[in-house]
């Protein structure tokens, strides 16, 4: 595959892409400076130009515009990523598909709608609350579907509802020679074929841009409840989760948080929780359903020693107790004043999981850093937040090796090293220890689809 | 892409496979013949050898032998598709892996297993039974779960549990080239790069020949009920199944049944039951889940006129009703003693299920065929069973049409021509309608992972 070189991008391709968007095509510094970097530390690296695209025909022709000139392409939805995933390492064009935010369908007898790429996920939800149903995939920022389906986005919900993985069911796509496809049809299976579905989910803009989104919707549950609860150690909280999964409990959120993560909330939130090992959980159901499952939990969580149970059955006491949850990422920010925040997320199988974040604390302690825990503990994945100054090189060092431990030590357990933020540029260098040999397939799957290497270059893979 | 010629089988390759695998390679007539030909009516295509693999570096060895010399691969699991997918069309090597039949880890902590290819998914549910949990998918027949990956195959239990697309975690290849991959690890999500693990499910062995398969497993729900409800027309039945689901009643099973198929099971299974549309239903959860799951369906179904529920808690008199369901092919053949059966497979968005079934059974009473109708109706998924003689060319010409007409039906209903048997080279004609553009996205991913086109030539796509 040929090395990505910097970006033949000039004044005749921008001629083009005038012809082909009108006047939204800039090339202005600020513009351009905000589609080069996302939410993460990772250095900004800015487009030549940026498009802001409203139509499938316009980026397939912007696509073919940029592949005539082996001008790079890269996808920008919101700009919310966390591993560098929209930086123009080697120039090129960013199309921003912002502007393609309609909703297309919603087939509720199907359970299932139609949206194009920059319709965020609240508005989606917004759109959707009069039909009684909701799209459950939470990842923290109010990031678009299309973005969300690069990354193979989850959160909080996945334990039950699964990621976007499992929830996509049909994408438009452009390829990177601007072919147009259409990946599977509207139907919940089908054996007819590769499943290119899944090959864009979790792609990263580097095999083509996605145009338009196909998902399943669920029944938004009849009865809600919610409820925290502290342990005396990790292990009985993480042994709480496998014996809830275990049990065929269909919990709908079940959220770890360590001791320093409990005090940072409590501070950052005016709240009163224990300061120990923490669990949030979140039942979905009937009112029958959802009081057996509390029954149920109470009952695993009580022998294993979790103790002040604390409820919240009403919407507005829930919605703060999440509301803490979702502002963990702040409260650690706020542990050290004007210090950035770097997000690690490895994810192991369960049954390693108490033992994987003990063997990390060990490690926290030993490099000084302020990291305070937050885990999707149901699906074994739990982030740090390393609380650095990026300035303080010496600090930058230990928290890249203390990442760095972190990714070996959950690929030595059968893990990996990212359970939903992705590859991006951040963590392109643990996919050969995470991949071996079948990273060999990857770069062929990636020279098959984009033999110019123009698909957002520098991502996922080195070539 | 080369179009596959005739093997180059011959004596010297013959040596270099006794090289490899001593006398567990064959080129008798009849053990050829039996692997040249799956469950269903496609012409038998017998492989020039046959070799009975025991471990992977057997797998890639044997795929370097015939790689060398432009010879097709076809791997072999049980036999038991139904479009022809084993039929070695330019003859070559079938790798029979029914002796790596091992059983290599069961995770509980973690609900996953290890199974070596050849593992059957009876064989894996018996070994399991002490553990607590199980494999729900059930294809008809007693499936390898190699197989069932490479089919993306499911039955009964997928609109609870998903298909082999959501319940495999991981796989073990040998790529064309011999090259040995690991496709993900063990962890219940990741976000670390393509999805090489859905790129092989449903694969065919086109892409590679999987030597291992890593499983999710569930528990075994602590109470389970069944029953049986008839229903005046097949709108009602159909709308009592999409109201189930958008209430998000968690059901196991929803199985649906014409008049035609009833009353032959009626007569083959001695059974006494309205000649009517009827669903077949099952419930998983706790005690009084399960009882709330019931009271909801039948307050569904009552409303849609839905009667004679007759209800089956003991696990005697539900093994007994799921045999009536299971024995539905053969009782359908009995419909006509000597005929042959062909399996349809259409699968639609389930607001189009009704006027798709209703549409089909006009062309059936125009065909002049009998043609039962069973449907995993929950995912939108119904099968006629074609009950032809195959010496009777003008009826073959009439099942064709009509299984044509139903396809192309189901395409402009949004939906696949097969939902869960797979593409083999029976339906290979069909996948240009259902996919268009996006077959040469296929036929790219194919020619990058296997540009001789010796895996399972003529299989899924036409060179």
């Amino acid at each position: 595959m040929p090395e990505a070189v910097k970006s033949a991008f000039d004044d005749e391709l921008l001629d083009v892409l005038c012809q082909i968007v009108g006047d939204r095509v800039t090339t202005a510094a600020a513009i351009r400076e905000q589609h080069g970097k996302d939410e993460s530390f990772h250095a900004c690296a800015p487009p030549d130009a940026v498009v802001f695209a409203q139509t499938t025909d316009e980026v397939s022709r912007i696509v073919m515009a940029c592949a005539a000139r082996d001008v790079p392409v890269i996808p920008f939805g919101t700009g919310t990523s966390l591993e560098g995933h929209v930086a123009a390492l080697h120039g090129g064009v960013s199309i921003d598909v912002s502007q393609m935010n309609e909703i297309l369908a919603v087939n509720a007898e199907d359970l299932t709608c139609q949206v194009q790429p920059g319709v965020r996920r609240k508005q989606l939800n917004e759109h959707l609350r009069d039909t009684g149903l909701f799209f459950p995939i939470d990842p923290g920022a109010d990031a678009s579907l299309g973005g969300m389906t690069a990354t193979r986005a989850s959160g909080t919900n996945a334990v039950r509802y699964g990621t976007m993985r499992e929830n996509v069911m049909s994408l438009e796509v452009v390829m990177a020679d601007g072919r147009i496809i259409r990946t599977a049809r509207r139907s919940k299976k089908s054996s007819a074929g590769y499943d290119l579905s899944r090959l864009f989910v979790g792609s990263e803009g580097t095999l083509g841009v996605i145009t338009e989104v196909t998902l399943k919707l669920f029944g938004i549950p009849e009865a809600i409840s919610a409820a925290v609860c502290s342990f005396g150690d990790m292990e009985s909280a993480v042994n709480t989760v496998i014996l809830t999964i275990q049990s065929g409990i269909p919990i709908a959120r079940i959220e770890l948080l360590d001791a320093v993560q409990m005090d940072a909330c409590n501070k950052y939130s005016d709240l009163n929780y224990p300061v120990a090992p923490t669990l949030f959980f979140e039942f979905h159901g009937t009112e029958n359903s959802v009081a057996e499952q509390v029954k149920q939990v109470q009952n695993i969580a009580g022998e294993l020693g979790g103790t002040d149970f604390s409820w919240a059955r009403k919407a507005e006491d829930r919605s703060k107790l999440w509301q803490a949850r979702h502002d963990a990422y702040y409260a650690a920010l706020a542990l050290r004043p004007g210090c950035k925040g770097i997000a690690t997320d490895v994810c192991v199988p369960i049954s390693r999981l108490a033992e994987c974040i003990l063997e990390t604390q060990v490690d926290i302690r030993d490099s000084g850093l302020i990291a305070p825990i937050v885990g999707h503990v149901g699906d074994g994945n739990f982030h740090l937040v390393l609380c650095v100054d990026p300035d303080d090189a010496d600090e930058m060092v230990r928290a890249e090796d203390l990442n760095e431990r972190m990714v070996m030590r959950a690929l030595a357990m059968d893990g990996t090293c990212t359970g939903e933020h992705g590859v991006g540029y951040g963590k392109i260098g643990f996919l050969e220890a995470e991949h071996g040999e079948a990273l060999s397939v990857m770069r062929d799957l990636k020279h098959a689809l984009d033999p110019k290497n123009i698909m957002n270059p520098g991502k996922i893979l080195k070539v």
